[in-house]
Protein backbone atom coordinates (compact mmCIF):
# COMPACT_ATOMS: atom_id res chain seq x y z
CA UNK A 1 0.00 0.00 0.00
CA UNK A 2 0.98 3.81 -0.64
CA UNK A 3 3.14 4.91 2.81
CA UNK A 4 1.20 8.07 3.21
CA UNK A 5 -2.35 6.20 3.16
CA UNK A 6 -0.49 3.73 5.27
CA UNK A 7 0.97 6.66 7.91
CA UNK A 8 -3.00 8.32 7.87
CA UNK A 9 -4.14 4.94 8.69
CA UNK A 10 -1.52 4.40 11.48
CA UNK A 11 -2.84 8.15 13.27
CA UNK A 12 -6.38 6.84 13.13
CA UNK A 13 -5.66 3.90 14.93
CA UNK A 14 -4.00 5.98 17.27
CA UNK A 15 -7.40 7.70 17.64
CA UNK A 16 -8.75 5.02 18.03
CA UNK A 17 -6.34 3.73 20.83
CA UNK A 18 -7.31 6.64 22.37
CA UNK A 19 -11.05 6.56 22.54
CA UNK A 20 -11.37 8.54 19.52
CA UNK A 21 -12.58 8.89 16.28
CA UNK A 22 -10.61 6.60 13.81
CA UNK A 23 -9.86 9.19 10.88
CA UNK A 24 -6.27 9.96 10.39
CA UNK A 25 -4.65 12.40 7.71
CA UNK A 26 -1.10 13.39 6.54
CA UNK A 27 0.45 16.06 4.74
CA UNK A 28 2.87 15.30 2.11
CA UNK A 29 5.33 17.99 0.12
CA UNK A 30 7.65 16.50 -1.72
CA UNK A 31 7.64 12.96 -0.72
CA UNK A 32 7.95 13.70 2.94
CA UNK A 33 5.33 13.97 5.46
CA UNK A 34 5.04 17.73 6.73
CA UNK A 35 2.09 17.41 8.81
CA UNK A 36 0.13 14.56 10.61
CA UNK A 37 -3.01 14.17 13.29
CA UNK A 38 -6.33 12.50 13.79
CA UNK A 39 -9.68 13.11 15.11
CA UNK A 40 -9.46 14.74 18.29
CA UNK A 41 -13.04 15.28 19.13
CA UNK A 42 -13.14 12.99 22.03
CA UNK A 43 -9.55 13.52 23.22
CA UNK A 44 -9.62 17.47 23.22
CA UNK A 45 -13.35 18.21 23.40
CA UNK A 46 -12.89 19.85 20.15
CA UNK A 47 -15.39 20.46 17.20
CA UNK A 48 -13.10 21.38 14.59
CA UNK A 49 -10.07 18.62 14.91
CA UNK A 50 -11.33 16.15 12.04
CA UNK A 51 -8.31 14.29 11.23
CA UNK A 52 -7.33 16.51 7.85
CA UNK A 53 -7.46 19.75 10.41
CA UNK A 54 -5.56 18.24 12.70
CA UNK A 55 -2.62 17.62 10.13
CA UNK A 56 -3.02 20.80 9.06
CA UNK A 57 -2.56 22.07 12.14
CA UNK A 58 0.22 20.29 12.91
CA UNK A 59 2.01 21.49 10.39
CA UNK A 60 2.00 25.17 11.54
CA UNK A 61 2.05 28.18 9.81
CA UNK A 62 3.15 27.32 5.64
CA UNK A 63 3.29 29.69 2.64
CA UNK A 64 1.06 29.20 0.13
CA UNK A 65 3.50 27.44 -2.27
CA UNK A 66 3.84 24.48 0.07
CA UNK A 67 0.47 24.27 0.60
CA UNK A 68 -0.17 23.90 -3.51
CA UNK A 69 2.51 21.27 -4.11
CA UNK A 70 1.58 18.85 -1.80
CA UNK A 71 -0.49 16.31 -1.31
CA UNK A 72 -3.34 15.18 1.84
CA UNK A 73 -4.41 12.21 2.68
CA UNK A 74 -7.17 11.19 4.91
CA UNK A 75 -8.67 7.70 5.61
CA UNK A 76 -12.52 9.08 4.72
CA UNK A 77 -13.73 10.74 2.07
CA UNK A 78 -13.48 14.93 3.04
CA UNK A 79 -16.70 16.31 5.23
CA UNK A 80 -17.44 20.22 4.30
CA UNK A 81 -15.43 21.85 6.91
CA UNK A 82 -12.04 19.50 6.09
CA UNK A 83 -13.13 20.26 2.01
CA UNK A 84 -13.05 23.77 2.75
CA UNK A 85 -9.83 23.89 4.47
CA UNK A 86 -8.14 21.92 1.25
CA UNK A 87 -9.83 25.20 -0.93
CA UNK A 88 -8.66 27.68 1.10
CA UNK A 89 -5.18 26.47 0.81
CA UNK A 90 -5.29 25.74 -2.85
CA UNK A 91 -3.93 22.02 -1.75
CA UNK A 92 -4.40 20.73 -5.99
CA UNK A 93 -4.19 16.44 -5.09
CA UNK A 94 -6.05 14.83 -2.23
CA UNK A 95 -6.15 10.71 -1.42
CA UNK A 96 -8.92 9.26 0.22
CA UNK A 97 -8.65 6.05 1.96
CA UNK A 98 -12.59 5.31 1.74
CA UNK A 99 -16.05 6.99 0.65
CA UNK A 100 -18.51 4.03 1.36
CA UNK A 101 -19.18 4.92 5.27
CA UNK A 102 -19.50 8.60 4.70
CA UNK A 103 -19.39 10.41 1.45
CA UNK A 104 -18.00 14.29 1.67
CA UNK A 105 -17.90 17.02 -0.74
CA UNK A 106 -15.91 15.45 -3.41
CA UNK A 107 -17.55 16.67 -6.10
CA UNK A 108 -17.10 20.31 -4.99
CA UNK A 109 -13.37 19.75 -4.69
CA UNK A 110 -13.22 18.39 -8.03
CA UNK A 111 -15.70 21.07 -9.35
CA UNK A 112 -13.15 23.33 -8.20
CA UNK A 113 -9.80 21.86 -9.74
CA UNK A 114 -8.83 19.50 -7.11
CA UNK A 115 -7.47 15.46 -7.96
CA UNK A 116 -9.62 13.49 -5.46
CA UNK A 117 -8.76 9.93 -5.68
CA UNK A 118 -10.26 7.08 -3.70
CA UNK A 119 -8.70 4.09 -2.69
CA UNK A 120 -11.53 2.11 -0.94
CA UNK A 121 -8.66 0.41 1.30
CA UNK A 122 -10.78 -2.48 3.19
CA UNK A 123 -8.94 -1.15 6.26
CA UNK A 124 -10.11 2.15 6.28
CA UNK A 125 -13.35 1.05 6.13
CA UNK A 126 -13.36 -1.59 8.58
CA UNK A 127 -12.28 1.09 11.19
CA UNK A 128 -15.31 3.53 10.30
CA UNK A 129 -17.59 0.54 9.97
CA UNK A 130 -16.41 -0.94 13.22
CA UNK A 131 -16.56 2.50 15.01
CA UNK A 132 -20.08 3.77 13.68
CA UNK A 133 -21.28 0.44 14.53
CA UNK A 134 -20.66 0.92 18.31
CA UNK A 135 -20.25 4.65 18.55
CA UNK A 136 -23.56 5.80 16.44
CA UNK A 137 -24.29 8.69 18.45
CA UNK A 138 -20.85 9.83 18.92
CA UNK A 139 -20.00 9.73 14.95
CA UNK A 140 -23.31 11.73 14.43
CA UNK A 141 -22.04 14.22 16.17
CA UNK A 142 -19.03 14.25 14.61
CA UNK A 143 -20.86 14.59 11.09
CA UNK A 144 -23.11 17.68 12.44
CA UNK A 145 -26.26 15.02 12.65
CA UNK B 1 -25.33 48.23 16.32
CA UNK B 2 -26.38 44.63 16.71
CA UNK B 3 -24.70 43.58 19.93
CA UNK B 4 -23.77 40.26 18.78
CA UNK B 5 -21.86 41.61 16.12
CA UNK B 6 -20.59 44.16 19.06
CA UNK B 7 -19.10 41.30 20.62
CA UNK B 8 -17.30 39.75 17.57
CA UNK B 9 -15.94 43.35 16.61
CA UNK B 10 -14.48 43.35 20.32
CA UNK B 11 -12.92 40.15 19.57
CA UNK B 12 -11.61 40.97 16.58
CA UNK B 13 -9.98 44.31 18.25
CA UNK B 14 -8.68 42.01 21.09
CA UNK B 15 -6.59 40.01 18.05
CA UNK B 16 -5.65 42.94 16.69
CA UNK B 17 -4.48 43.89 20.28
CA UNK B 18 -2.34 40.51 20.65
CA UNK B 19 -0.45 41.21 17.29
CA UNK B 20 -2.65 39.36 15.41
CA UNK B 21 -5.21 38.98 12.57
CA UNK B 22 -8.42 41.24 13.45
CA UNK B 23 -11.28 38.97 12.51
CA UNK B 24 -13.49 37.75 15.34
CA UNK B 25 -16.41 35.72 15.59
CA UNK B 26 -19.49 34.85 17.98
CA UNK B 27 -21.96 31.81 18.05
CA UNK B 28 -25.53 33.03 19.07
CA UNK B 29 -27.99 30.56 20.38
CA UNK B 30 -31.33 31.53 21.94
CA UNK B 31 -30.02 35.55 22.00
CA UNK B 32 -27.18 33.86 24.37
CA UNK B 33 -23.02 34.02 23.05
CA UNK B 34 -22.23 30.18 23.07
CA UNK B 35 -19.02 30.69 21.73
CA UNK B 36 -16.75 33.49 20.58
CA UNK B 37 -13.36 33.82 19.43
CA UNK B 38 -10.88 35.70 17.00
CA UNK B 39 -8.19 34.56 14.54
CA UNK B 40 -4.89 32.90 16.27
CA UNK B 41 -3.10 32.49 13.62
CA UNK B 42 -0.26 34.35 15.07
CA UNK B 43 -0.81 33.78 18.66
CA UNK B 44 -1.15 30.08 18.63
CA UNK B 45 0.72 29.32 15.09
CA UNK B 46 -2.67 28.81 13.97
CA UNK B 47 -3.57 27.95 10.09
CA UNK B 48 -6.73 26.58 11.35
CA UNK B 49 -8.20 28.91 14.26
CA UNK B 50 -9.68 31.70 12.01
CA UNK B 51 -12.50 34.00 14.05
CA UNK B 52 -15.33 31.68 13.08
CA UNK B 53 -13.27 28.48 14.04
CA UNK B 54 -12.00 29.90 17.06
CA UNK B 55 -15.32 30.30 18.41
CA UNK B 56 -16.91 27.26 16.94
CA UNK B 57 -13.96 25.58 19.06
CA UNK B 58 -14.23 27.73 22.37
CA UNK B 59 -17.85 26.78 22.39
CA UNK B 60 -17.18 23.39 22.32
CA UNK B 61 -18.68 19.99 21.50
CA UNK B 62 -22.77 20.80 20.55
CA UNK B 63 -25.23 18.43 20.14
CA UNK B 64 -26.35 19.05 15.90
CA UNK B 65 -29.83 20.58 17.40
CA UNK B 66 -28.10 23.42 19.14
CA UNK B 67 -26.12 24.31 15.77
CA UNK B 68 -29.21 24.29 13.91
CA UNK B 69 -31.04 26.58 15.99
CA UNK B 70 -27.52 29.03 15.86
CA UNK B 71 -26.59 31.95 14.39
CA UNK B 72 -23.12 32.63 13.61
CA UNK B 73 -21.63 36.43 13.81
CA UNK B 74 -18.43 36.86 12.07
CA UNK B 75 -16.80 40.16 10.94
CA UNK B 76 -15.89 39.22 7.80
CA UNK B 77 -17.21 37.39 4.90
CA UNK B 78 -16.02 33.50 5.96
CA UNK B 79 -13.36 31.68 3.72
CA UNK B 80 -13.98 28.52 2.30
CA UNK B 81 -12.66 26.64 5.46
CA UNK B 82 -15.41 28.64 7.69
CA UNK B 83 -18.05 28.35 5.17
CA UNK B 84 -17.22 24.33 5.13
CA UNK B 85 -17.84 24.55 9.07
CA UNK B 86 -20.73 26.36 8.89
CA UNK B 87 -22.16 23.57 6.52
CA UNK B 88 -20.76 20.55 8.47
CA UNK B 89 -22.68 21.87 11.45
CA UNK B 90 -25.91 23.19 9.62
CA UNK B 91 -25.32 26.24 11.21
CA UNK B 92 -28.86 28.43 9.29
CA UNK B 93 -28.27 31.87 9.82
CA UNK B 94 -24.42 34.06 9.58
CA UNK B 95 -23.94 37.33 9.87
CA UNK B 96 -21.14 38.83 8.13
CA UNK B 97 -19.25 42.62 9.70
CA UNK B 98 -18.28 43.56 5.95
CA UNK B 99 -17.30 41.87 2.53
CA UNK B 100 -15.84 44.64 0.65
CA UNK B 101 -12.08 43.64 2.20
CA UNK B 102 -12.61 39.96 1.41
CA UNK B 103 -15.33 38.16 -0.10
CA UNK B 104 -15.79 34.60 0.89
CA UNK B 105 -17.77 31.81 -0.49
CA UNK B 106 -21.09 33.29 0.43
CA UNK B 107 -22.74 32.45 -2.72
CA UNK B 108 -22.05 28.24 -1.80
CA UNK B 109 -23.50 29.29 1.92
CA UNK B 110 -26.70 30.65 0.19
CA UNK B 111 -26.86 28.18 -2.43
CA UNK B 112 -26.90 25.68 0.07
CA UNK B 113 -29.87 27.01 2.29
CA UNK B 114 -28.03 29.55 4.28
CA UNK B 115 -29.35 32.96 5.15
CA UNK B 116 -26.69 35.46 4.70
CA UNK B 117 -26.87 38.98 5.74
CA UNK B 118 -24.07 41.63 5.24
CA UNK B 119 -23.92 44.38 7.29
CA UNK B 120 -21.31 46.33 5.83
CA UNK B 121 -19.83 47.85 9.09
CA UNK B 122 -17.62 50.78 8.91
CA UNK B 123 -15.75 49.70 11.95
CA UNK B 124 -15.44 45.86 10.36
CA UNK B 125 -13.87 47.35 7.48
CA UNK B 126 -11.37 49.88 8.97
CA UNK B 127 -10.04 47.10 11.01
CA UNK B 128 -9.51 44.70 8.29
CA UNK B 129 -8.26 47.97 5.97
CA UNK B 130 -5.78 49.42 8.39
CA UNK B 131 -4.64 45.69 8.99
CA UNK B 132 -4.06 44.72 5.32
CA UNK B 133 -2.10 47.50 4.59
CA UNK B 134 0.16 47.13 7.41
CA UNK B 135 0.85 43.28 6.98
CA UNK B 136 -0.10 42.50 3.49
CA UNK B 137 2.51 38.98 3.62
CA UNK B 138 0.21 37.84 6.87
CA UNK B 139 -2.97 38.71 5.05
CA UNK B 140 -1.90 36.34 2.21
CA UNK B 141 -0.81 33.90 4.52
CA UNK B 142 -4.38 33.46 5.98
CA UNK B 143 -6.36 33.25 2.85
CA UNK B 144 -3.71 31.25 1.26
CA UNK B 145 -2.42 33.11 -1.68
Amino acid sequence: MDAFLEAAIDEARQGLAEGGIPIGSVLVHNGKIIGRGHNRRVQKGSPILHGEMDALENAGRLPASVYKESVLYTTLSPCPMCTGAILLYGIPRVVVGENQTFMGEEDLLRTRGVSVAVVQDPSCIALMQGFIATKPELWNEDIGV
